[in-house]
């Protein structure tokens, strides 16, 4: 069993048993192995009609409560990986049953409107009781959208019509240019480009897959725009040992990115960037680094889109990844999804709206039940201080870890996410380990992901605490003693 | 008042009575003109955080019922445009709100999965009992994505992977390919393209767009792929008094479909046509046009891909547009999207599903709240055999706007959607005149939309009935006499 060390601050007490009294305190086995036969079976019918190749394991989220999600066999297992980073307040929050069965959320789900066109007459009240009140300082307006992918390409879409129209200072659209971008063709077509960090990832659909550069097999095949890469510190851990050189290894990438938008061929409309490169392997750089970025951006008249779909709503101590900066001033768009379930981005300058409508546009422009559960979601982090509370635990995780780190032999390395809430991560020795930890894991009862080359990340719920802490910790140090 | 074309067939009993037994016989007015000053004045506060440049009017969901909508000042509008042809049983349908309030539903709103790392255990039976019961013949498999725009680009990503798999022969991926596609290179990336038809539309993220040849305000300032299009047939109406004619267009642009193919200085991986061009002014071309795809596109190993994010559904008088053309073989992909809520595409050969996983993915791939409201949807068209309905309610709609467009001394012309249930349009003879008409038509109740340059296309719900064509043809008849 792993010797916790002695945390140096007193916690607050739990929460999560105030909306999970029936939450299981450590995981329940059913079977030998997750995925168990049933969940199997399950994954190989559902593989007749849809593409299953990636399913790790079928869930039974009727039986999932909080921290714990149920396989199909009734495994139970404690989740750090939540859907990609996405379960903000555990499974079946009680909170969020009721606001699911609101008379708001069915009149939104069976009148689903076309906001653009026929916005309900309380979307105003919807987005200041939640998305709005969450929004990051200095961001007023907001554009609704559906995913992660859909949000940075509508931020996308926005800095390009903003680019042109300053560009075009006021006249209108010319001729050429009205007939031209009928061909997908200059100048009624843009040449501008967006710029994104090596290791970034910002998403699927075409737009967004062009600044995405984590792993090949996110973008082969697929056509790509001739879209500028900048590069993405690669700090040494630990961060103490190297602080001489990691802050070169940033001023080296701030100095490339200079040097790519000086010499770049085309315009360059924004520039977008990650406060952890999750996909990529979670890697950090510091507020000295961000600052940079968004200096540089600021004096070459470039847009600074922060991508927090992975990042934001709390996880990382703060409400969004990029408070931890102090930047000088603002982003000029930041983007969410994933924990808010509601997608889209926040800006502070109505110049970032085009003057004519159904330029940014589409049918629906968001989903008003993702924004009503937003809602529901900001509401009760508030109420519960959920993100000091995650800050908190965050800690005594990240000092946990640090001793199952020491101990493991040189099999993990590189802990990372110290001061960033629970989202901590750190390198195996080989992929062979890693998916030998997961495994492992899986089969003692616990749910990670993996991430980048090398990485395992964590990513569970903001009612992750001490005591979620504690079984993690003996489960990761009984897997990799086994590996 | 009209006179209304004694109708040649007995009609079938109202059913729209079962579902709303309150929804009003005729529209109702609180105020002299719509917008009213309350739902002015909502939304010009929503304009404060949110894009409103679009709104036609605020709307009051809860108290719009079957085919009347209600604004925010409580003016209640037979909705013939049903938030651009998305509603498909009505406003506040009983049947929707009982799944809206099930326990699937529920937890589906508050588990979220990452359907394809986390399946549900029953997502297969949620898809078996919907979205694949109302799969097109000959199609068995899906998959499910987020909106009409997510269906086309996931489509289109699956024929870019197919095509590149089937030249690749099975051998691995290159070095060069590994690494090119990293900077958006070939022959990592792709440089193959997807042919669509001039006045098409495909939705608005970036891949979607570049097929998107609907309208230069949709697609100006933003980066295009260099993909060609096609010229797709301007028919001329009445089709009867035109048919050499038409043919003779039709072929003209099998024709040089066939000769941008065969010039075509890269690889076509798919083609993508919509059954009715909607955006783009609803467009119609025959059977005969639509077997010339399929026989042109299969010859030169193009896929087909039919976009259905409107017509499909039941609107058009069969579940499918593509159902009215009698194709010898199959579409390879069909997309749907809008009246399912869900979005996808359907397809019947494996190939379409890449080898590797994670290819085609993303964190939600879908969202299981809409596959369970689509079930609810599809079971509820087939218990009342709204489609049939919807053909036969179609036929005498179009009997009744023959006679209104012969009376409209010239402002209306080019009545089209014979035989095709309720997806039916016209011209206006100037723009001025359609927004007369339209305004005309708000303010005695009728809520239409526009589409092309001079278009005026109905989306009514699939419970919309000859009591409702009745109050749609006086009010229309009136509205053309003012203007």
């Amino acid at each position: 069993m792993l010797r916790i060390p002695k945390p140096s601050y007193r916690f607050v007490r739990s929460i999560s048993t105030k909306y999970f009294p029936n939450e299981p305190s450590a995981p329940v086995f059913t079977t030998s192995s997750v995925p168990g036969p049933k969940s199997k079976q399950i994954n190989q019918e559902l593989g007749e009609v849809y593409d299953n190749g990636a399913t790790y394991f079928v869930a039974d989220y009727f039986q999932s409560i909080g921290n714990y999600i149920s396989d199909a066999d009734g495994n139970k297992l404690l989740d750090v990986y939540c859907q990609i980073s996405s379960i903000p307040l555990g499974y079946n929050n009680p909170k969020l049953i009721e606001a699911a069965k609101s008379d708001e959320m069915v009149s939104a789900i069976v009148n689903r409107p076309a906001l653009a066109c026929f916005p309900q007459s309380n979307y105003k009240d919807i987005l200041e009781q939640g998305l709005l009140a969450a929004a990051p300082p200095g961001m007023t307006k907001i554009w609704t959208s559906l995913s992660g992918s859909d949000a940075n390409e509508t931020a996308y879409k926005a800095a390009f019509m903003y680019q042109h129209a300053k560009l075009r200072k006021g006249a209108d659209f010319t001729a050429e240019e009205l007939s031209s971008v009928m061909d997908n063709k200059t100048p009624g077509a843009s040449e501008m480009v967006i710029l994104s960090f090596d290791k970034g990832f910002h998403g699927r659909t075409f737009g967004a897959l062009a600044t995405t550069r984590s792993k090949a097999i996110h973008k082969l095949d697929i056509p790509a725009f001739p879209w500028p890469k900048a590069p993405f510190p690669q700090l040494k851990y630990p961060l103490e040992e190297f602080a001489a050189e990691n802050r070169q290894e940033e001023q080296r990438c701030l100095d490339e990115l200079e040097n790519i938008i000086v010499n770049s061929p085309k315009q360059i409309a924004a520039a977008i960037v990650e406060p952890v490169q999750s996909e990529g392997g979670d890697n950090h750089a510091s507020s000295f680094f961000f600052q940079g970025l968004r200096d540089i951006t600021a004096k070459h008249g470039i847009l600074f889109i922060v991508d927090e779909v992975q990042t934001g709503v709390g996880a990382t101590g703060k409400f969004w990844a990029h408070e931890h900066w102090n930047l000088t001033s603002p982003p000029d768009m930041v983007t969410f999804s994933k924990k808010f379930q509601a997608a889209g981005f926040y800006f502070g300058n109505g110049d970032l709206q085009p003057k004519q409508p159904f330029r940014q546009f589409n049918t629906w422009c968001g989903d008003p039940t993702k924004a009503i559960l937003a809602k529901a979601i900001y509401q009760e982090i508030k109420a519960s201080d959920l993100v000091t509370r995650t800050a908190t635990v965050g800690n005594y995780l990240y000092q946990g870890l640090q001793t199952v780190v020491s101990k493991s032999q040189g099999k993990f390395l590189n802990l990372r996410g110290e001061n960033y809430g629970t989202f901590i991560a750190w390198d195996c020795c080989s992929v062979e380990v890693r998916a030998k930890v997961l495994q492992a894991c899986k089969d003692l009862g616990l749910n990670m992901g993996a991430c980048g080359d090398l990485s395992i990340r964590l990513r569970p719920t903001l009612l992750f605490e001490k005591k979620h802490a504690d079984v993690f910790l003996n489960i990761l140090e009984e897997a990799v003693g086994k590996v």
